[in-house]
């Protein structure tokens, strides 16, 4: 329970960092930042827990989230040059932040008694809705429409959860093994421009 | 009842369809299809649900929606060339998707209890919420948007249904009713350009 | 109370005036008038409660909102013209929203035992959301993202309401107090082009 916990506000952490990384690049105030870091950091587990019925909503009911965001807003506003000066920033937080989403959205889904397919699909919306909602917010094309593979990834990984969870791999290394591999597999799609083919 | 399960999994797979669909035209890959199928599929019901308060979401506690949207996303693309050709088919999709969504919005939202004009309401926002989500993900202008009378049929036949349900025709009856009287105002709204007075 | 249910009633009537105010620019048609004062007036109050877990949703369970929606969009379309010539009309009402919005969604999260951080935060987001689907229905940029100084306002606001609610300030009062405060600095803020600096 710790690892998973540990694991879920450091994906809120580095949300937040990439919601807030992405308002500066259009030169945007304090408080905007601040408000897509915790927009982002917040969208997919709000919408995995109004899919589920699982009230209250996870920030809701835990002011850890709201100080782990407030702290990664404000170590982008302390290292801003130095994070932006590194080209792939962004793409590797987000990269982690699905990550650890869809495994964090697949563990609450399963915990909530529902089939694999659908906690796998749940996993997936909950990895990739805070990006849709960033991308958006700055005026971006939502990361999931661009060219290498995305969502795919945390679906794909949400599936790997459930199939190592069926064969009784301890929870918490199943959570580090899946999320290596999806964070692994968009990274390597990212570098070798990886895409699905056309139809 | 089976009639009116019968056609929610009709509903759920025209809109399916017109969602993959609607990918084509764009030359997407594979997964984008299956995706916006999927979303296209499960976006008015599951915001009907959530406003509902209905748990679980009905695809979250029934695999025969998922099947059902799979196998129209196959569907779409084994005749996608002669789905394609028929130039009128994703507009005759989106108005069966939007029929058959009314109705079931609506007769769920009287099950729970709620007023008759909020029923009504209900059922315009289930059957038109997939829509919106489809044509915003393939950067289309959304149908609600464009000419011709789209929501308002909804509501209305919305209405018609809570009218002949309070004059006790019996549901099934009222669901191919009501179903027919929207499809085809909107079929018919589309082909002679009908639109409202404008302010 | 009963100021309580008045102020949330004003409020859901200067929404849906703006909302309709802001069709009319764009020459659209009655059903669109309505539906767009439809959208903007709940749509606050709806993310509210669902993220609350609050049902029936406040629409759902009161027809007296619908009704003061319809007196709204009726009124903009017989005051139209009268409307319009006031240049900052739409700035004015949607001010107004924003500041009932936001004592309302802060009140109701606070009597639902959620932290004041939260309700803070409740309120804010009821306040803006409205505002935010009507931009984006009328294709204007959404009003959190112009210049002046907005969601920052209502979360400020959001707190002073706690604060006074803290030193037991009578709740009818600090009602006005706050609501007074979120309108008057959001006014100012569009008056003299009040922004929040830059990163």
């Amino acid at each position: 329970m710790q690892i998973q916990y540990a694991l879920e506000l450091l994906g809120t952490l580095v949300f937040a960092i990439s919601g807030a990384l992405a308002v500066k690049d259009k030169s945007e105030d304090w408080f905007g930042a601040g408000f897509t870091g915790f927009v982002t950091a917040i969208g997919g587990g709000t919408l995995r827990d109004i899919m589920l019925g699982s009230y209250p909503l996870s920030w809701v009911g835990d002011m850890n989230i709201i100080y782990t965001i407030l702290f990664g807003v404000l170590l982008t506003s302390f290292f801003n040059k130095f994070l932006q000066n590194l080209r792939r920033t962004l793409s590797l937080f987000d990269s982690m932040g699905i990550a650890l989403f869809t495994v964090a959205g697949v563990e609450k889904a399963l915990s909530m008694g529902v089939r694999w397919e659908i906690a796998a699909i749940m996993g997936m919306f909950s990895a990739v809705f805070g990006g849709v909602i960033r991308d958006t917010l700055v005026n971006e094309t939502p990361v999931i429409f661009r060219k290498e593979i995305y969502a795919s990834v945390c679906l794909l990984g949400g599936m790997l959860y459930t199939l190592l969870n069926y064969f009784e791999l301890e929870r918490d290394i199943n959570f580090i093994v899946t999320a290596s591999f999806i964070m692994s597999a968009r990274l390597l799609a990212v570098k070798y421009h990886i895409n699905f083919p056309k139809i």
